[in-house]
């Protein structure tokens, strides 16, 4: 994955949270994914495909992911139930929408999102793809943005 | 999500695992995805966007994931590791792929595959969707397929 396609989602993850959420984020340095890399307990994935091939996973923890929904929704869901989901299936979809914008010549369009929830679950990307993540800190507790894009997709 | 739209995926997935894994499936009856659904530990999972967003999820047990992989790969993986989660990338990607042929007025096109593994994982899609579980039973163990698609994407 060429490295100048990390800034578009590393600049509209810090917009969205900005924008939705008045949440700021103080990234990190982008690092390749490895099986060490930091699970949480709440993905939140997106497709995307055009000229490119891609996959966008949010990750957060619980908590956060409540602090977020809450944030979004002007009320704070008791516990991570579908309100919760939904809410971070809509941050990923706005933050994969802005970041097709800046990747224009790639002509992305995005699928629907899907959203993961359970303790200590990881999410794997095909071997031949070297997805990059993406560290931020908030004040609801840390944050990471996976991408994988793939230039030549066979399919 | 029209049902119309759940044959290709249906007929897809019985192609697939026939001619790549020689395994036969035996299908269910399709029916909406509700918060009871089985939970599986591996989920492979793709997006679709074009003139429809939709997302795709192939869910199954660990021991069915390493029994598929060890028919595709002509050797058996000694645990949940790397080879079995490209393993199911790949099905996922051939089942959404022949789908998408199938579906040709939609324009689709696929993201990039990615495989969740976690004991207990959910998998929730938007609230707006109404997304179509299809069962299958096979001699490795039940499998089911999840498919999202709204025809009216807003990005």
């Amino acid at each position: 994955m060429k490295a100048e396609y990390i800034n578009p989602f590393l600049l509209s993850t810090i917009s969205t949270f900005d924008t939705m959420l008045n949440c700021k984020l103080e990234r990190g340095e982008p690092y390749l994914k490895t099986a060490t890399s930091p699970r949480h307990e709440v993905s939140g994935v997106i497709g995307l495909s055009g000229k490119a091939a891609g996959m966008v996973v949010l990750g957060l923890g619980g908590e956060t992911a409540i602090h977020a929904a809450e944030a979004l929704l002007q009320e704070r869901p008791p516990e991570l139930n579908a309100d919760v989901t939904d809410a971070i299936g809509e941050l990923v979809n706005i933050i994969a929408g802005s970041a097709k914008v800046k990747l224009e010549h790639l002509n992305l369009s995005v699928s629907l999102p899907t959203v993961i929830t359970g303790k200590n679950h990881s999410t794997e990307f095909p071997r031949k793809v070297t997805p990059i993540c993406i560290p931020f800190n908030s004040q609801w507790g840390d944050i990471t943005v996976e991408v994988g894009l793939c230039e030549n997709p066979t399919t």
